[in-house]
Order: structure tokens, then sequence, then C-alpha cells
């Protein structure tokens, strides 16, 4: 797929064709059918979020504790013994979220199969004011999917199938718990790409993901899924179910109500079915690799690569050289750039559907930005091998934070030119309190590190630690947020508010955002079961 | 811009080169500020749509009629005697659609110049149960941006500035009063594009593009608004400013509201401002129109241009021969494509950012194409007046439609294969009941035709007539909604419900779709007084 262009991009400094690795895996490969946990994370006991957090959420006395008869009504309505699960230990890959930072105290998880079994459960739910908590593949960095106290929780990962597939509009419906590495291979075989990538995708749900509204690596190309997704199928909290599942491009009858569960967290409804505009899948991909010796070089690179890889820019990311230390500790690898050690990496995807003129676009591109002195060395990967290896520097980034034990997520919207300030504004505090040593492990942090999708102006700062603790909490929040405040930014760009931000989102919405969004709740959800102590 | 290519496609058929026209004007090129009409249509009086529409609609009498005091209170708000518009004549330009079909019977027309005005108006107005309409361009195709009784209209023509533009994130904000073809003008001197492009451009505004959820012709690159808005300000139906003019790409920090507001058609409050990400102009335009034997070949070409033009394919429209006829009576001039009257033709553009690729692409396509007997004969444009000439014959359409005194439109989505079905069961239908002759000045009914956005499955069927008469529009409706609703298509891909379509939005929603938008109408506008009349 990608061809050797050793020659040319030697002459000019670019060491080409990275060693063939062995292919990294994505982070978390865990599969939901056997809820097997494949993670490198401490084996520490994970604590409880209502203790954790007691000075900030109470059980809502509103909601009935689970009853004998409750698991009873709901095994009449799932005729499946694998479908209620309350077994302690079975249930604690619900109760727990991937980072090791929440844990919830559900007694009960549903698996239905069916949208009608949704609605029967939502409705008795609603009717005896039993709380509940939507769960996907539960890879979430919020805290979003896992319960509080003893909210119910109904995993979608039972109804993961493909509806129908129109290969002449390209139009794929299927259930919400199908898991988006699936559909993505699905697709593939019929010339089509599904609109959104992750690092998740082995394990994150295509419902999870619209009700995330997740962006990931490609939004830069492929837009947001609010205007990606066509249709949706919701189970509301009356137990109504909103059939919405069009499949048309366009559609201006009326408001467009599917858009609010886009993003929405599970607190309007239970996604329960997605239809979906993929594109045809680009038939050449290359992907460069590049070390830039400033953040206002990075910045210049990119402005010059939209500009001249315009239609063909599929991706754009950046890596700070922190990030990439720890990334090499974590792989027990060498860093593909061995040129020496840069204060920041780019990755650089185009996709399109002419080999040749690709190459020449990206060659003359990387050709000019060294020339202009602002990159310093680069590799394009030479085969699909090394292209996999290459974006595994990137996707394995939010794995190797963890590595001391945790890590502190923030995911953010910033100017441009302001990006990546917050990361060495949080590595100053953090070292003005004398927490951070990257060696040193009576240190509780890590080290601060900062990546993400310049193209969208989104901005991952980790924080990896050695344990979770007040202490450090207290130094990057509300820091972090009024920092981000100061910009304009948002304090959540794509990981959405879960429970992690709920009571943040002052710094990014206005007083009358947040009354119209709490009124909205209100409407469609006067019990507040659906996802309560988040969101908003 | 455009290359000589005159030999290769010669060779193959394909004469190149259209002989240098006259650009044909945009249809509907009227200046708001002048207020001055240039119409090609019929002189007749537009009748009241109360009058025509007697059996369908009562003015709602919980509406407070205007009086002499509630002028005063306006004129102490817009402190200008030229945004207090009350003398019939120079109202009637805001009472009357431009298809002058509609026609309401406002006698205030306001025209304030900020955000705070509006606030005050619509405060006011909701206090008092004065109805209102707000009206951008007035270039809308359903009666929706007219009053049908006494409604006061709030034209947003003084609100036309932009608010700022930021080079490196090509993010724009501006005033909804801006006029879409000022703000793409703007937008070119930085080296952006407008992602939204349609006939009417010279007219219409970018608030109400927004408020209709227009598609137009480029919706096939850059997407629906609801992926490119990012922020929006309106003035909800009670008085509140919504601020939410949000210059972030990413930015999940609660419910997206602004998406409600996206194809609303100021029924849920007036948008003043919007916030939208433009993409990078492309470096290069090509153009060719092609002549086509069958609607099948039409689709196959259109799953081949996706396919192999991929990333640089920016618009895919088609004709039928009857529109060009029609088209070329209107122009006055002769088709580009002279070797005969062809059933079908395509107009394919292409944009990218180098020149010799996307030629390359293009003719090879194109060659194939030929060689497989999918095109008849076509020409590539060689200069941007012969793109801006055969773009015309595309985009005179609407206009050309209406040469006889009137035109019903319909805008539909259906599934490809299905699409070109509706004009011939129509065309049929009309025949059936002895109302069509193209030449024949008694019949009532000119031609019935059919164009539109096959890359978004996206239909006009437009029935140019001499008159409107119940006779052909009986004949019509709901004929033309049950056969789309039988394909599982939309009655209203794009133009919108307004008050053409209130009645049958039952043919694409279902029940519970339904409640739940009348639901929403009555959670923001309990007293009604956005809109009346229409939509929902």
């Amino acid at each position: 797929m990608i061809g050797a262009r050793r020659g040319l991009l030697c002459a000019k400094g670019l060491v080409a064709g990275v060693s063939a690795r062995t292919q990294v895996p994505r982070f978390f490969k865990n599969s939901p059918k056997l809820n097997i946990r494949v993670s490198a994370y401490s084996t520490k006991a994970v604590p409880l979020t209502a203790e954790t957090y007691s000075d900030k959420v109470k059980r809502d006395e509103r909601f009935k504790q689970l009853e004998e008869s409750d698991i009873e009504f709901f095994h009449s309505v799932l005729q499946d013994p694998h479908g209620v699960i309350t077994g302690e230990e079975d249930i604690e890959f619900y109760n727990e979220d991937w980072m090791r930072k929440y844990k919830g105290q559900s007694k009960l998880v549903l698996r239905p199969k069916t949208t009608e079994q949704i609605s029967q459960i939502i409705k008795y739910c609603n009717d005896k004011k039993l709380a509940v908590v939507p769960q996907g593949g539960n890879t979430g960095l919020v805290g979003g999917s896992n319960p509080i106290f003893d909210e119910i929780i109904i995993s979608l990962a039972s109804m993961n199938k493909i509806r129908s597939f129109d290969e002449v509009s390209g139009i794929l419906k299927c259930d919400a718990g199908l898991i988006l590495e699936n559909a993505d291979n699905a697709l593939a075989e019929k010339g089509y790409i599904f609109p959104l990538d992750l690092g998740a995708k082995g394990s994150c749900h295509v419902g999870g993901n619209v009700a995330t509204n997740a962006g990931g690596l490609r939004l830069l190309k492929y837009g947001s899924l609010h205007g990606s997704v066509l249709g949706l199928e919701a189970v509301l909290p009356d137990g109504t179910i909103y059939n919405s599942m069009n499949s048309l491009r366009k559609d201006n009858t009326g408001y467009d109500l599917k858009q609010l569960f886009i993003g929405s967290e599970g607190t309007l409804g239970v996604i329960t079915g997605v239809s979906i505009l993929c594109p045809s899948r680009p038939q050449v991909f290359n992907v460069a690799f590049l070390a830039v010796s400033s953040y206002e070089a990075v910045q210049k690179v990119f402005v010059g690569a939209r500009r001249e890889l315009s239609e063909i820019l599929s991706a754009f990311e950046f890596m700070d050289g922190k990030s990439q230390l720890l990334t090499a500790r974590h792989l027990k690898a060498d860093h593909p750039i061995e040129s020496g050690e840069y204060p920041f990496y780019v990755l650089i995807e185009t996709s399109g559907s002419t080999k040749e003129h690709d190459d020449e676009k990206l060659e003359g591109f990387l050709e000019k930005a060294m020339e202009d002195g602002l990159v310093d060395d680069g590799i394009i990967a030479q085969d699909e091998t090394q292209l996999q290896s290459l974006w595994s520097w990137r996707e394995s980034i939010p794995e190797a934070s963890t590595i001391g034990g945790g890590v502190y997520k923030y995911d953010v919207s910033l100017p441009l030119s302001d990006l990546y300030g917050l990361v060495d504004a949080a590595s100053a505090k953090l070292k003005e309190a004398n927490l951070v040593d990257f060696d040193d492990d009576s240190k509780p942090v890590v080290e601060a590190i900062g990546y993400g999708h310049i193209g969208d102006g989104n901005l991952h700062l980790n924080v990896a630690v050695r344990e979770y603790s007040k202490e450090i909490e207290n130094v990057l929040e509300p820091f972090v947020y009024e920092w981000i405040q100061s910009k304009k930014g948002s304090i959540s760009a794509e990981h959405g508010l879960g429970f992690q931000k709920k009571n943040y989102i002052g710094y990014s919405k206005n007083d009358i955002e947040i009354k119209l969004m709490k009124d909205l709740k209100n409407h469609y959800d006067p019990n507040g079961i659906m996802n309560p102590y988040k969101y908003i």
C-alpha cells in the first residue's frame, strides 16, 4: 500500500523505513464477550466513587432500593439467565471503569437483546423510581458509564448486530452495542469506512460513541457525528421507543430531535440503534511521523498541511516528547525516530484515491517543511505494518500514561496558539508542589504529558500518577479548568462530562445555557432516573 | 483556472470548450438593501394565503391585534424611523414570497440592528401575545418566512455584519442577516470557503440558511450544517438571549441545544448570530457537463464518480432534458451540449489542491465512463467564465421553472433507484388529467421537470404552471406525498416544512416523533407566538 520512497526522503534528511516491528496492539483489547480485562494497570482495589467523593455526592433518596421482586420482573422480561447478572464478582467489570478510578455499587446488570425489552425495563424503572445507568463498551474516560451508588446497569453488549447496509448510499444501520471495530471491518469488506476511529475501537460500542459524541482520530476529515448520524432509535425515560432510524442524507421535516441524544451520555434515554452515513474507504493511506523542535513549528506545520494536503489530509496528531518517553517505557521499544529526543512529534495521515498523487503531495509538502526548518527529522511508513506501528506510538499513549498506576485525564479544546500552554502550566504547578519525578517512585506524579488532535484544537493533558490522591487533584483542579476558561476553551472536547466534570460545566457554559439544559433534562426525565449524579 | 484539454477529450467524443457566454446571473438577484424585486414572473397580484387556504387555516384568536401603542413601543426600542415599516406598499416585499405563491397581511415590519433589540421586541410580543415571523432573505420555497395573517415581521436584514474571522481555525462569526454571497466573498479573500452554496446566495441570509438547515450544491463535500455550525446566538420566545457563539470545533459539555435551532424555521426563536467552521478554499475547480441517455446510467456515473473522484468530488447534479428545454427558453440561449436533446444531463464539479492531479483524475474517469457507454457527450469548462456558464444551466432551473407564471415545488429525498420515478409518476398523473402542454397556453401546466443533488438523494420535482389552481394542486397532492411515503423518502429534503408542508409531516414522521416535536414546541413557546400556522 505504501511504496518505497527511501531515496527521495533520505536525501532530504528523512530516514525512511522503520524496522518492521511487531504491530503493537491497540490499547484496551478487552473482549466484552469474555469480560476479561487485559490491563497493565495497578492491581490495587479501586475505591468506591461514593467514598472518594463523599463530600460531593449523596445518594438521591427519591430512588427506590432494588428488591427481589424487581429482579423477578426483569427475569420475566429478558427470559435469559445470562441476561440478568447479580453475582458480585460478575458485576465488578461493569461497576469499575477501565482507568480503575471510578467504582459503583450496582447489584444488578441487565443485558437485554431487543429494544422492546429495554423499553419494558425502563418503563418499569421509571414507574418504580429505580435509577439506571446505560453502559456501552465501558471505555469512557469521565466515569459516565459506571454507577455511583446502586443504579441498575443496562449493558448494550448483547445488542450487537448490523441491521442493514446499503452499498449504494453507504448507510449503515446497526444495534447500539455493535463494537466499533466490528462495524469498520464489515464496512471495509464493502469498500466503506466508519467515519470515526479511536484507540478503544476494539471495545467501544457504536451506541456509546454516539451517546458521548466521540471525536477520535479522523474527525478532521469526516467531521462530527452530528453531521454523519442520520437516524437513531432510543428508549426514552418513560419507556417510549423513539424510532427515527432514517436512511436519508437530507430530511428537513421538523426538529432534528436525534441531535439531542448525540452527546447526552445516557441522561435522556438509552440509544438502541444507529443509522450512519459511511464514506467510501480511501484506497491509499500514507503516514508520516515527524520530529519538531518547538510548538510554534508544530502549528506552522499544521497550517501548511491543511493548505497543501487539503482534501487528502485525514489526521494531524501531535505528541510531546514526554509522552513518547512514557510510551517507549510502556512498549519496551525504541522510538521510530532514533536520531535524538525532540520536544514534539507530529503524525500526519493522508488518505485518497490515487497513490502517486498522494505520495507526490506528501513528499512535496515534507520537503518544503524541512527546507523551511520546521521539521527536524521524520519517517514515512513504507508498508501497512510500519503504518500501524507508527500509529501505535500515538494510540498507545493513553495506556502508557497509566503505567505508574493511574492517570488524571483532561480532554480540552483550546485556541491553537494556547493549546500546549496548558501542559506547561500544569507541569509547573505540579513541580512547584514538588509532586513530580519521572523515575523516583516516592513522588506521586510520574509526568504531565500533552498530545492530541491539533487539527481539531483538541489537547489531551494526561497527568500520569503512581496513585490517585486528593493532594494531586487539589493542585490540578480547579486550576486546569480556570486556565481553560481564561482562554475561552472547553473543559471537555470529546470525552464528555460524566461524573468527573459534572460540577465544572460552569467553566465552559453560561448560566442560561445551563438552565436550558436542566429544563430539558426535567422535560424528558422528570424523575431523574437516567444516569443520575452526572452530566448536568 | 481550467486548462485547455480539448485534444484529449475531443478524441474521446467530448467537445471541449463552450463558446464564452456572458455569465448568466444567479437567480433572484434582489438586493435586500434596496428592496427592489428583479423578477421574471407573472405580474398578476398574489392572492392572500389566508384566502387561498381558507379551508385549512384560521387566525388564532389567542393572538392580539396590533395597536398604535405597540408600534410606539417598537419605535422606542429601535430608535430608528427606517427600522419600523408600516406603509402597505413598503411591506409588500416582506408579505410576499418570491414565487408569488404566498402572501400575508402583516401591518408591521421591524428591522432591528442588535440582538438586544430583538430580545426586547420578542419579550414584549410574548407578554402581549403578538404573533411574530422572523424573516431572512425571503428566498424560502415553502412559505415559511411570510406571515399568513397579521403576524409582525422581524427582518434580520439590518443585522448583516461579520463579527470576526479567525484565519488559523477558519471559524467565521457573523450576524444572522449577513448575505451568504457576502460571507463567501469575504472568506475567499482569506483563502476559505463557506461550507454551503445555493442559487439564492445573492439574497439569502446565513441565519436563514441555518434556520432552514439549507443543503444546497456542495453538501456532498462539506456535509450538513449540523456538522459545520459550531455556535449560535438566538432569542428565545420569552426574550431570553441564548448565547452559545462557540468557536471550538469540539465541545462536549452538555446537550447540544443549538442543534434544535438548525432547521426549526423560526418556530423556537430568532437566530441572531452564527459561528461556523469554514474549510480551506479549494485551489482548483473543474466542471464537466455530460449528456446521459438513461436514468440508470446517471446512477452508474454517480457511483463511479464517488469511487474514482472520491475526495475531489464536490458536486454531482443531475437535470432531466425537460428542465434544460425550459432553461434554454428562459435564458434565450443554446444549450452547451449541441449534439442533440438528451433525456438526462449531469454536472460534475471537482475541487482540490493540485490542478494536474484533478485534471488527470477527471479525464480518466470521463474516458472510462464514455468507453463504458454511460456518457454520450459532454464538455469540460476551460476557464472560469465557462465554468460559471455551465453552472448556470443548473442554477437557472428554479427561475426557469417559473416563466409560465408559477411553480409547484417538491423537494424530496428518495432512495437513489427510485429518485426519478417520482417525476415520471407526476407527469403521468398530470397528462392523464389533460393539464399539460409545453407550448399551448390554454393548458395550466407547462411541464413537470426533475433535477437535483443525486449525491444527496435529493430530487427537486418542479411543476411549471401558467397559473396556481386547486385543480393542479389536487392532482399533485397528496399523490406526490403518498408516493414518497411508499418509498420511505422524505417530503422535504432541504426546503423545510413552512406553510406548504405543515399538514403533510405525517408522511415522513411517525406519531411519536410528531408528538415529541409538539411537546418541544410547547416547552419553548407555550404561547405559540413564533411563526405560527406553520411547521408543526
